[in-house]
């Protein structure tokens, strides 16, 4: 064994059975959502990780590219968060780091809940367009999760990026994963475990 | 094969035969900072990343636990910076998201280049007690890095975490990878590759 094994991230199995048609379409925002609120919603109640959902979408053509879930306790890794996950995911399956390479259609990161400081200096290096939240980061927060230090103008800072950002798509149905969460844990910031 | 193939990350080969006795102690931050910029150096040398490397290293015996180099063209992921891969390796071999949970002893993360918006984000979810830099982000941003959007007092805010951060450790040597790397490239901020 090396000295540094390989780290490795799998989705859940209930995830590709969730997905069985590879050539299903998400046509609007809300369809997306309802998605991604469906990966936060079974990660919880499968016991797979943390409330987070998110997927990464053509722009246009609604097509899912990855799906993502928080894996941080059974991965071991703080990094991964339901965004991160779905570009670590997304990225290798179009052979590049940029999801704005030349050739590539626009994509669009939708995310169950607004990203914490971490997954928000994530967005602008993974080549996504648009960015589309449920939940409000104060819905995460009311519920003991720490969102980190964020800058409060983070959405203008991606927009001035020419990353769009658009919010509150089913926030109720996404906070209420979150509040869900809150009745059976646990919330695992770290140095309070 | 799943339709979701697994995201798996790996050091480059030559890591590990840099780092032949797992003995060995780095007793000062220049002892730390040194192991760290080598690693960026042969990053580049090697043509296995761009030209960034991160260690996590026990605070007070300063033994590594795990290092990390920029891996994001050759691991097609955009989240594969030096900082995130040396956690990605550091917290499985400890088997906690949360490297400061009890029972460990308290972890330091240095880094070649002062981290950019996203690893700046991961630091307080990673349990890391101090963050130790080398080279300034003016430096990576003077030879065309985009540090991402990163507000101005990001040391004061991880301070107010409880993180100590020390920085300009060696940041002459540091800040000399960089600019040898301007002259062999390729600097891969999204959406201009």
């Amino acid at each position: 064994m090396p000295r540094f094994p390989a780290f490795s991230l799998q989705l859940p199995e209930w995830v590709d059975a969730l997905l069985p048609d590879p050539d299903q379409v998400y046509p609007t925002l809300e369809d997306r959502m309802r998605l991604v609120i469906e990966l936060s919603r079974r990660n919880v109640l499968m016991g797979t990780g943390g409330p987070f959902g998110a997927a990464i979408f053509a722009l246009d053509s609604g097509k899912l590219l990855a799906p993502g879930v928080n894996l941080v306790v059974p991965s071991h890794c703080s990094v991964a968060h339901a965004e991160t996950v779905a570009l670590m995911i997304a990225q290798p399956l179009v052979g590049t780091f940029d999801l704005a390479a030349p050739g590539l259609p626009p994509y669009q990161l939708v995310a169950s809940t607004e990203p914490c400081a971490m997954c928000f200096g994530a967005v602008p290096w993974s080549g996504v367009r648009s960015l589309v939240c449920g939940a409000r980061d104060e819905d995460a927060r009311a519920i003991g999760f720490d969102e980190g230090p964020k800058m409060s103008n983070w959405a203008a800072a991606l927009e001035k990026r020419g990353i769009q950002v658009v919010r509150d798509i089913l926030r109720e149905d996404a906070a209420a994963v979150l509040r869900h969460y809150a009745q059976v844990g646990p919330i695992y910031n770290p140095g309070r475990s």
